[in-house]
């Protein structure tokens, strides 16, 4: 495996799992302003691994990496993901990338939300969203998946079966999440300072979150009908973790309305989804360094409606982990594999 | 002035605020379990000031206070703020509560959500709800003060003149609300342990928290009509703030909307509201230690909605400093006095 | 194993590593006042582990844990453990103890710092002070093993070496620290409140804390001569994570001094000791959920002194971490198994 | 009063203390990269305030300023201030400056800890150290002053009597400091970034930060002979505050020693000092937002030692406080003008 593009925290949690992984080996991981330096050398905490204190960061040269590794993590910014996979992806290598380039199937809401044309549109009939949720099959087989956002997944987990059993009443889904910083990566600037965070909670990206492109697509495309949602995302003082809180109205009789079925019938078998019922809440506590998703609902007969909460890791089941989740699928490993 | 149960947060911020103040003088602070220590003994960050080295707690005596003090807060548990201020009322002294109890105008309402019947209905009727923007007029002359909760008046505020105004509809109000820790109050459980808050966020109280009762007894009043609201609170690892996201459909034409006309219309005199507009988002860094409320807005013409979002410092404009500006009202004292 | 008094922060973090461990099986955990709770019910971060299903808080009786378990560890206050420890002694069962109560060897010393005569003065004979980069050939043949304090741990490893070597004056150490909050415990008091503690930082325990005892204890065996050191300990707003700062001055020459091969020399094969060298210093978050501790040094010509610094987590290296090195120990197991 | 680079925290906190001063008006606050902005929409806490709401960031011009200001605060980085001090001073305004520029006396210091020549060294004598606890009468006639830096504060505070009246033993003061993340400025790197700091403890700058010029110029002047400490400073996750904790050995018997006489006889009439004494010890959070320093101690009778322990907030009594409490000793106003 290589990674390109190892020096955020996605990229940089993305080595932490690889190194820690029964089944694969971390060859490779590139970045430009720190090639030439160890791994443990710029992230101490593998100081003790053996591969951390052999590899160094490389320059990210996408032919060599095609040779070395089969399979490559693009932790890149959105816009130069798409500029190294096409030489990967023609070199035959199998790309996981966790940009958001090639999540949006249609190149004109790809212009509408992320503010310029799609260097490469042909590539985004190719590459399959990787929720293995949703998409496990096609990800097994696919040469170029594209990992969710982590609002979507905090989001689309919980929404999926509601959509799909017809429980709630889809114009009137208001979602508002609570991140932790380093959603926002390793983002040297003032607004990500601790003095600026630290005592202070904020909203933003109101209200039109770039987001917002994979979220509708892919309820849209599970409701057979353009879903459009209220999103709303704040800042909170933590590293990790997402909150994510969805009110809808439940489309028909509440007495008639069990969660419980629907997301138990939805997800008893999946390894990373925990249902914690209508008794207990999430808290993101109980989810930081893994790559679980805990799903909660209540019914409010007051209001007529249903609220599900979910927490994640933004790191883990929000980026990396579910990209090595996808790995996983796509080598026909056990899809815990390094990461329970 | 005298503060009944000056121990906790509410309790401590108002001793702040009193030591402060230039027209007034504290002369009396009680508390059970720390009677007889010294105030700048407790708080030792008031060790410069001669009343808080002077002034020691005394036990919560009714009559004695009432003789000491002409106006005296309640900085009780729900419940033993009733017991206190029966006698105080009969005694000719005024009182501001910061309980919720003689929030509620309707005793039913107030068993419902409260769990159990309140001790003194007949005091209901006497009481002003103390949230100056709408109630100056009945606070001034008020003898029982009934200050509104922390939520309520981050909600109330930015609700009233699109309520009053027609200008959402009534039936689609969802309202997510992040609070810091001191809104728990100064309560010694595992719950608020610091390393079960920090690196922490989670919903609680859905769905119906306590403070529904008087938002939607608020809400109707100024309605004119019965409305019921969602609200979802969560917890979040800072100690004072909360943010409050609302958003509602937009009765009628989007287009005609003006958020800025009626925000200006309603609150350009008051000195505590600070309108944002729709260029900025609020931060509860900027309100922390103020009294001031900070509303922001955006239209949402993708989903023909109205996001309303604003920030206070839960213990000063949702609680203390609340307090001290109906106390202003009350004494005819310039509302900013010891406030800004 | 068995865990008796698991509802603790190192309780918890005992279930954590135990779950986890290839080798052993948790079979026991006790808490009288979660008796009958399931862990996973108690803990739900550990909700997708069929053991963790499984289990149940059990009361903590002695001989039938004795029954259950061969390895027992004692997570519970001071002065309870020895209560638990007798009984399961008598009945053959080996003991790893994570408080303070079989640490020190001179009961007199016991009771000067802990304010109470010992309860089981014979036993403090038979015990083996388990870190294990000093005791490891005593820890395989125990039957009672003390597992050290966080603070000793973090100032033990590093000064060892020096002692030992006679690299510096022994009448001139002096020692700050600084500890997150779960070093408190889960004790719910006042002062470990979130709001308490966020945003605070403060010194404690100055100038004679417990840990005082055991590490001049174990750094007097090393010397073979009496040792007094200073010790300043401090409470920081983090959930986990001790840095310990040690000044001492050099004995000798400073320019013959050689931190480096007197460190290597001392740890180059110990697997949970990382020297990071005097180019770089340490950082709580690199250790954080690790067994690790990082140690780093500086030589200062100005003033003629070194300066060591080290870094661990409290709750592993520190505590739970460094109980389930010594079980591996005494079971034979590789000395990393299930702790990297 | 004019501020010349408002745009770090130690220039927004001198826009905060003169916004809400009595006597003295702020009438120009300058930055490069602000120029035009409005003070209240770049710090929107300050957006009631109509001077913030007047009042544009402005080019930095030195005649100009000298114009407009009689006094003005240089919050420049170090090196950049001196540069602006001349003109201002050519032009006979009155500067206190922030910057560690005219704190050291002898030029060659400067060059050993700054790593590059003084650009004015004919300054170095004009200054006078702002410390007004020492340089009280000197400040209050002085062209320039030298505002001290944060640790200084927290060290030179404590150890001024001890030193005057001999009761420690000069060659082994040792201090340990730890700091909140606004005493590193605004700047933007990514070790200041949330996520670098939250969760992490760190030593830095070990074993010859640049303070220690300034601390041990100050105590050599105070002891009449050249005194060499040993500092190490910690970064902790707090926005404010420093506790900085100093051990001693004891000069001459440790019985006849008293340092609430001494405290007492050096600070009693200071309005900023507030001493403990020995039964409590400084928490950062009682002087947060304050211009006070809480100072505690406790004698060490097992290791003859003096454990002396101060609190500030490094931003105020560390940086604006100070200065504006230099500005208020310059213009014969009361020493606590604006700050209590």
């Amino acid at each position: 495996m290589a990674i390109v593009g190892a020096s955020g925290y996605t990229g940089e949690e993305l080595v932490r799992l690889l190194l820690a992984h029964p089944n694969v080996d971390l060859v490779a991981a590139t970045s430009r302003q720190l090639a030439g330096k160890g791994l443990a050398e710029v992230f101490p905490r593998f100081m003790h691994h053996k591969t951390a204190t052999a590899l160094k960061f490389s320059n990210p040269e996408a032919k060599q990496i095609a040779r070395e590794a089969g399979l490559i993590f693009l932790a890149l910014p959105h816009g130069l993901a798409t500029e190294f996979a096409k030489p990967l992806l023609s070199a035959g290598a199998r790309v996981v990338d966790l940009s958001a380039d090639f999540r949006i199937k249609d190149a004109n809401v790809y212009e509408e939300f992320y503010g310029h044309a799609h260097p490469a549109p042909d590539l985004l009939g190719k590459s399959v969203y990787g929720l293995p949720e949703i998409y496990r099959d096609q990800i097994r087989g696919a040469q170029l998946v594209a990992c969710p956002g982590c609002y979507p997944t905090s989001i689309l987990i919980p929404l999926r079966p509601l959509i799909r059993r017809k429980a709630i009443d889809r114009k009137t889904i208001l979602v508002a999440s609570m991140s932790g910083v380093t959603g926002a990566g390793r983002k040297v600037e003032t607004d990500y300072l601790f003095s600026e965070c630290n005592e202070s909670v904020r909203p933003y990206g109101v209200p039109k979150h770039r987001h917002l492109s994979e979220i509708e697509q892919e309820l849209s495309i599970l409701a057979g009908e353009k879903i459009v949602i209220q999103f709303t995302p704040h800042l909170v003082p933590v590293n990790r973790g997402i909150i994510t809180t969805i009110c809808a109205d439940i489309a028909g009789n509440v007495v008639k309305m069990d969660p419980a079925l629907i997301f138990s019938g939805a997800y008893t078998k999946e390894p990373f989804v925990r249902l914690l019922g209508d008794a207990r809440l999430p808290d993101t506590k109980n989810v930081i360094g893994t790559n679980f998703i805990d799903v909660a609902w209540k019914i409010d007969k007051r209001t007529h409606r249903l609220i599900v909460m979910s927490a994640i890791d933004n790191i883990v089941k929000g980026a990396s982990g579910q990209a090595v989740q996808c790995m996983n699928a796509m080598l026909d490993l056990p899809e815990t594999a390094g990461l329970i």
